[in-house]
């Protein structure tokens, strides 16, 4: 056994906290101030500039795509290599975009790096790893519990060389941003088919006549522009069947191997996230005095610095190997460990967040700080991508299942 | 012992149930509608014109100032009548303000019942009473931990007839009412004073010279227009001595006065909110099928609805309890109950309302329900009138000063 | 609503206090002694004298058969009034017995009361409440999950004018205690009866042939000597169909009728454990120092102590008020508000006693403190008379039952 | 990073299983047989034959002493290679001794090797390591807080070539074995001397005269027979002062490098029991039926699986990076780790174990299953080495200490 990170990764690591230090903390109030600038001339869903300008300076440091196992296309580092990373990302709301490693993007990515055909990879793929389009990914509908996918019935139609799609999709993140052109959208295309092979994936340009957004989702009151998460309406919209990915039918398998590395990233993120709060929250506590001494030296306080302390390193060391096992032994293998952490990353970044929030006293639940908005942010990730109650269920059949030689008592 | 609600009790409870659903409940989508229009005329800080419809209708029939003990200007009921009645205009967010009911009003309302002079209820008492004018309360500082009411430094200094107040506030819930025309302002008139009696509080028109509206504060991204909850500068602001509200030296025993009742009243509100999300997990999970079955029928959302009803049951009875002590033996001996309600409702109401929010899904972060909104207004209560870690040291000390024979062992 | 106590109950109360301090406290030692000089002899299972001193001297002051609603037997006090007095007993593991109130004799005696012959009263409900003999209830089984009643298999078989019972029963409380006579057992008259008249309730004298005490069973180490808790098994046991309680397949109603009561005063005795444990931990930290102050002014033993109070003045209210609905509206009405203090008390009381202990060190968990023995015995609540699981989905189905106008959103 | 272990500690640990199949669970029942039939005959305080049987097996397997990091003395692993084997033994209460692996003997064996003369060595550590005499450590004291360690008395005066030491301590594990020949007591020997300096350890036979075994201290209601927990007394007892460990003061610095391995030993094991609980629980529900289907298939039992599991895998991980950093950076370096699996590992255990007790019914709080015992022993080590409390403050501190280099907001 052996907890240290490789040299490679301690490099990027040393690499992308410099570039956090340098270009994204002290840049996510020129992003905030130009965010409300345009909001104030009516143009709310447009990108800030500084964004562009990070990106710009990321990828010329070579801090691009390193999301991606793939060699050719990305940076090919294995799960266990891109976890320290993507926690560090983490930290900050603005920074994943920042280094093109921003959801769902990264997930639509590796579908068409996987799955895609050279001309979908040249269409799409291409420019979402230049960063010039964004995309988004469509599942989740309003009318059923998409928590059991097989409830999804967005409906996908062929007619002759064309799929006729027709469905209501919300939680549709990223489909506000001005810059996103494609959407991985999932339904089924043979309702009679075996319960797993009933659901495909095709390619919706978000020009395609039919598709409208009918508006944007407020998360906590926070309406996430510019990117949004918008509810979606398709009506009879036409695409050439080869916008399929993969196949008909295929759509299960994709989406299991698409939500595994999906979900490992999150986690990392939310990691990063409880341990940026856990900062802000020590440095408050230091600088507060009440009842005749600082807020640092309370017990109760420092209660929740050592539980949070705690939660993190367990939450971390829980991350890193899911992804250990999806490197050596497969998704599939590492199913339990990818559903565990996808359960506890999220309720332990928001117990960190919300101890957090109490230190800061009133500045907690204001804008003053990231904590609320992340706060919110994390607290939809006990939702997406399955809810934790789906997650448990399905560690304890697997726990359920395992061959034991019970001792006797 | 009796835990029946007495015959005008029921009779009241009666007619604001019926007030509710007849006109609350059906008006709350109207009240956001109109608040969006006005947004999007670039007026976002001004009142939906239902909610002064519904104020007159809920004035006609006898719903008006329940809140106020004093029987010569209020209902002149009892905390423990009262409290089951605010429960219920608890329940929505619209509610309070239609029955002259809402923070901080009622708490100002009485303050000025109790120890205004002739004059002063004359300017400002009737027209609060008769809802034609908002108030609000600046007590908390940015700069300092407010947990600990010693650290307020607002100052407030006598010239001649006049004082000179000068402070940074914040937090002002209210002051972004466009109709709010009176603050309540704590600040020390004699930092050399004993301990207890540095402290004043002073009327202070909102249209005093020096008196500035920074911004308002989020709180989750709410903006709570058009109400808000404002940071104010106070600078070189003057104020004839007779604004004075009991004498100086005299804000911490008017600030124990108030704070009492006003938290009783936020506590059966944020019953009456549990109750509301109980409500619609019920509804939501006996109409959502997954797995096979209803969500009702499911026992992880069995154990939910459980939990929920048995801590409702729990703090409601507390609450009820610590209304009854403050009618019977007076707010100062009843101070470990206050104390403990306002750490018992606070919680339970965000722990039933998570839970109904993973209950709800997506829709249960957006605003699509009421959850994710009254999460976000409860979650603050953990921090208003003293953060749930103050109450609890309180509590403490108040059971080791009891005299007990211990029992040998 | 008044939260006080009847004066009646008031003044019990007050004798009852006195009687723990005069004459219960000071004897745990004793009894503890005389205990372990019996187990030197090698004669464990021997009531230590000074119980029945005890027990004349409650009787003497009219502190007697005080749980018995009926006014020809007992006191004919109302849950209400009982409960505040069961409380008070709940403090001492010795005291119910001294008060002729403890379980299981006092569920016995008042199925005999409701439902018993007049031969059957003479013959065992009288010795009982003289506190001559004590009483067994066999129910629970091994073999099955006994959560489910319906699982519940013992063969009560009518062969002419005698029943045949076949059965092994487990967690017998009580049956290993010398005085002992007579054992209410629960069985299956009819296996194809409908599920809920399958059941019935037999009276069986404990010397009949063919009842076997196989061993008594240990909680967390303590064996609940002189009482017990025994594995018996009933081989081809024979009694006169006269023994019958009520009638053949009345076992379900009268199990119904008997938990009600017998479960809130479980209850209440935890609160008097949960009190009891508060005083022992207050009295603690202020008698000790670590890092230079006494633990009693160190933050996180002031958390244990207001987490402990809000936890306890809860648990009794509800408490207080399933009692009320018991007598106001009956059993079946308050069925929710019985299984929400099953599920509260204990778990209350669990963890009140494991703060206690913690801030106790090493001796917590030892027996110079009764902090250990209680834990372990409040621990079996958490099963006893249906664990908390079953009674959580019942609080759920009871809830998801409800008539309601649910409110638009 | 690498989260295999390696090929030699995979190749112990599968000798280990196979040995814990073979020999340990069977004799577990045979163990406690034969403690009872010494019982019964009156010699409660010896050691039951199968155990020598075992450690005989266990040596003659090369399962011997494979804590000692020491080569020259025992199996020369470091500690993250011990752990993984370590927990295996913690699975049975009766394993860790069979393999000469057992607390507080380990310790003491260690502080020998480490700090011990080579007279010191012979004569006790040589019959430590070979099973033949057993130890005891002599910290803790009934009259102060010793969670605060500055707070220990214990007198130990220097009168020519002698030290003459006086003290009341308890909770001395393993003093009732017959076995148990050698203590080594902690004490002042310079109450003058700064803190961290007063304190000493001196060797002291368990036959020197004035050393008296007052009683063995049961835990919820188990005496752990035949090893126990005693208080002693020391009475002017002499030792030479040849007897003193390293020298005067060295107390805490032996004490810190003791307590080190000692804390993750006892978290380790503590891994194992959790398994084991986890283990019993699956193999319950699934053969247990109530409400019509295996308590396996019921939500909430599900629920507590895969919480359980998650707890579980996290608390390994935790404890094996502590493992690690004691051995790459040094126990002081990895306080925080140290401490952090000190509060984490007891807690895990003893909330998987309470699950089990639950799934169990009646059976998991009766000696049936190991887990009431297990629960019992587990919950000492909330108090053992320093209360959860005290470990939590350490790591706040250390937490507040780090160099930061804070993100703007």
């Amino acid at each position: 056994m052996d907890f240290a990170y490789s040299e490679r990764v301690q490099e990027l690591r040393g690499r992308l906290v410099e570039f956090m230090e340098e270009f994204v903390y002290p840049n996510e109030k020129t992003y905030k101030e130009q965010l409300e600038e345009a909001t104030a001339r009516g143009e709310r869903w447009t990108i800030p500039p500084v964004m562009e300008e990070l990106k710009r300076e990321a990828r010329s440091r070579g801090l691009w795509n390193l999301f991606l196992p793939d060699s050719e296309y990305g940076a090919g580092l294995k799960n266990i290599e891109y976890a320290p990373l993507c926690e560090i990302m983490g930290r900050s709301p603005i920074a994943p975009e920042a280094f093109n490693c921003n959801a769902p993007d990264t997930g639509n990515m590796e579908v068409l790096v996987r799955y895609g055909t050279e001309e979908q990879k040249k269409r799409w793929l291409v420019p979402l790893l230049e960063g010039e389009i964004r995309s988004c990914f469509a599942m989740t509908e309003p009318d059923v519990a998409s928590s059991d996918a097989t409830n999804i019935r967005g409906s996908i139609r062929r007619e002759g060389d064309h799929y006729v799609i027709n469905a209501r999709k919300w939680w549709i993140t990223g489909a506000g941003d001005p810059r996103c052109r494609i959407c991985i959208f999932m339904g089924k295309t043979n309702p009679e088919a075996p319960r797993h092979e009933q659901q495909s994936m095709v390619l919706v340009p978000m020009d395609t006549p039919g598709v409208k957004i009918e508006r944007t989702l407020p998360v906590f009151g926070y309406d996430d522009a510019p990117h949004g998460h918008a509810e979606i309406t398709f009506e009879d919209v036409r695409v050439p069947t080869s916008n399929i990915i993969w196949g008909e039918g295929k759509g299960f398998a994709i989406a299991q191997g698409r939500l595994g590395p999906g979900r490992i990233h999150h986690c990392m993120r939310l990691i990063g996230v409880a341990e940026r709060a856990l900062e802000l929250m020590c440095e408050r506590v230091k600088n507060r005095v009440a009842f005749g001494k600082p807020l640092s030296e309370q017990g109760v306080i420092q209660q929740w610095i050592a539980d949070s302390r705690m939660e993190i390193e367990q939450a971390r060391l829980l991350t890193l190997k899911a992804a250990y096992m999806m490197d050596t032994v497969g998704n599939k293998e590492a199913r339990s460990e990818i559903a565990q952490i996808k359960v506890v990353a999220p309720n332990v970044a928001l117990r960190v967040l919300d101890r957090a929030i109490q230190a800061h006293g009133g500045g907690g639940v204001s804008d003053d700080f990231p904590l609320a908005y992340l706060w919110a942010s994390s607290r939809t990730l006990r939702l997406a991508d399955g809810p934790d109650e789906v997650h448990r269920a399905q560690i304890a059949r697997l726990e359920l299942k395992k061959e034991r030689r019970p001792s006797p008592h």
